[in-house]
């Protein structure tokens, strides 16, 4: 069983948008388990298009593509795919009255060609657009490849393939095979440290797929497993996840694609009423504005400080002036004094702070990336700890915001707050 | 003359990583004015890597692929196209000399695989990486499509192709024409409003390429011209930006791909040694974070506030509690009380404020995405603004900074500091 994608677009061929939808489709027939040898970008030239289409159908036994269903005179490639397969196109009746009713309540006039976003090849399989008007299609034939026709824009492509595409290919391809996938989220390890300590599971592990991929500043592992039953496949994937975290678990903060350092540890800081605020020198309210990207952290961040500036430290959250004259900005602490004063100010539960350098140049003499980070925790005594981060400006800025959260919840593990 | 690109890799075929190279060789290509009509990607397989030259060398004058330069037993790429030209490898001798200075300098032990790295086929021109060990070669072919091979890492090579392969392929297929193009960027219009404006100007202009992009919420313009000296290419441009600005130049903020709102607006304020500050409500620090990235921002940045909660609006920026009490805090009146506050207890030039709310649930019976901005500007009133957003809360934040950059930029034209 072999696919593959061709992505339908001249944006593409002149670098206007990169192809993330191949990426998409591609991570789902991995997980499928169909193979894929070759991807293909055309344009929307009816001539060049059926080359691409002969050429995939002749080494594959299923072709997807992607775009060109939509309602422009550039878009042709249901109507090259049919004329390829020698079919006629025919009306889709729910999604003809989806796009009556779509004009009907914006009150645009809806022209004829319209219309075309309904059709789809005859003997196909309609696919529902949940997110658009344009109609997909699944043709499996008994003589050339099948074919799988998605729509270009992501939104509406990845919606397609997850609630209409996916479960058809898995029912026609995938064996009766049951696929359950688990992605387990780490921070502060990196992706060849990671690879190394689990090299000897990964050589040894057949029924389960480890794959790591290194996204900014952290490193996910997606496991998959097929099985006979969705609970033999979930097993598999539990006792894979125990060896993991012998071998990494104290890296592992979070589970799913959706995921992230912040929502983990501020979701966790709203179930335990835990209020929260910061005082913030070189990342100038990136760790605030991070935590505040989560729903519902209102309840617990009341708000915090920018003190970039040495004197407005003093003004805003009482850091002596006299630590600032004897140990510098980039010290521990000043890093203390931030967080006690940022908790003082605005009497919560946790503060977090940060000073260093985030470069071009240095600061007090210390290197770009040189950052000190404060926590303020309850009633204990404020701990300050030391990073030297590598890269650019806003790159040393990011991780020391993630450093910050990882800090806190390292806390959140300590006073059991947090599961291990 | 036509080119096809083709990334090798079985990550991309795997959906592990995107394939920005093509996207990128694309846009040059574009810009060289060179035809590019198919995008291939193909694993880490020679029998497939074959076909998929054969195909592709077939159909084009030029072959461009990436990837598989390496030391591993996995790069094929040299060897496979080599075997295709019926060419050996030769090694060069800079690149093998960087190499053991390479393993000399981190005093790891050099495997012989390494010198792998240097090689290229025989009769090619050797490309230097910049950013890295494996050489790249140019290889011109009177018999067959010519061949360029580049490394797979994006940061080696965006700077071999800008860097060593450009200026060859324009030397070789640009019949001497010089190309000039420029980056126009825009804030506050959509990409269909801008094309819009400016169709009668596409249509008609037949020397200056005009590329509308969207990208984040914002909107750039690539114009690409060709003539025979970079002069007269230059001008072409000049009168072409001149006609735009009457269409749209109230939008127009700034030039180059690698620019930003923010960076022509804090830049402004650092030559102009105007400080600024902020009070922060829904956009929780990302404002101040955002100001924050720009180099050398601390001559005029001291520091702010991020006031979510009511009570720290009041606590830190000073807003009165009956102004909360009667008009709210997603109010003209609260927004211009947090900027006026903010701006006095910091004795800056110019303070912003945001208050609204970035959802889901609404606020004060707000809708998600209503927003007022504060704007206090050296002696004059305070300002404010309403604004409503589309889109998640992320968004929905992310668009208020903007907005309020592009007030603040709006108030600086005003004040004849930024020039319209």
């Amino acid at each position: 069983m072999q696919a593959e994608i061709i992505a339908v677009g001249t944006e593409i061929l002149l670098g206007q948008i990169t192809n993330t939808n191949s990426t998409y489709i591609a991570q789902g027939l991995a997980e499928l388990g169909i193979d894929s040898y070759y991807q293909t970008v055309v344009g929307d030239n009816p001539k060049r298009l059926t080359a691409a289409i002969e050429i995939a159908a002749q080494r594959n036994d299923l072709v997807i593509l992607s775009g060109g269903l939509g309602p422009t005179k550039d878009d042709l490639t249901k109507q090259t795919v049919a004329q390829y397969l020698n079919v006629s196109l025919i009306e889709e009746p729910t999604a003809m009255q989806k796009i009556t009713a779509f004009f009907d309540q914006s009150q645009q006039v809806m022209t004829a060609n319209n219309r075309l976003q309904a059709l789809y090849p005859a003997g196909a399989t309609p696919l529902v657009n949940h997110n658009g008007l344009a109609v997909g299609a699944f043709y499996q034939s008994p003589d050339s490849a099948d074919f799988l026709l998605l729509p270009g824009p992501p939104r509406e492509l990845t919606m397609m393939f997850d609630t209409e595409a996916k479960p058809k290919l898995q029912a026609v391809y995938g064996h009766q095979a049951q696929i359950y996938s688990r992605v387990l989220r780490f921070f502060g390890i990196s992706e060849s440290e990671l690879a190394t300590r689990l090299q000897p599971l990964i050589a040894t592990q057949a029924a389960v797929t480890i794959a790591p991929y290194a996204k900014a500043n952290e490193v996910t592992l997606r496991l998959s497993a097929q099985a006979d039953t969705q609970t033999a496949a979930k097993q598999l994937i539990d006792a894979t996840e125990t060896q993991i975290k012998v071998a990494a678990g104290d890296y592992l903060y979070g589970y799913g694609d959706d995921n992230s350092l912040a929502q983990v540890v501020v979701q966790r800081l709203i179930d335990c009423r835990l209020s929260i605020t910061a005082a913030e020198s070189l990342t100038a309210g990136m760790f605030q504005s991070t935590i505040g990207s989560v729903p519902g952290v209102s309840a617990i961040f009341p708000g915090g400080f920018v003190t970039y500036a040495n004197a407005v430290k003093h003004q805003l959250v009482n850091v002596p002036q006299a630590v600032i004259d004897h140990d510098g900005v980039v010290s521990e602490a000043t890093a203390k004094a931030m967080a006690s004063g940022a908790q003082q100010q605005l009497q919560t539960d946790v503060a977090l702070s940060f000073t260093g350098s985030a470069g071009p140049d240095p600061l007090e003499g210390q290197p770009a990336g040189t950052v000190w980070i404060g926590l303020a925790y309850r009633d204990k005594a404020p701990i300050a700890r030391l990073y030297h981060f590598a890269g650019d400006r806003q790159r040393i800025r990011e991780r020391s915001v993630l450093a910050g959260l990882d800090l806190l919840r390292r806390q959140l593990v300590l006073d059991k707050l947090l599961e291990k």
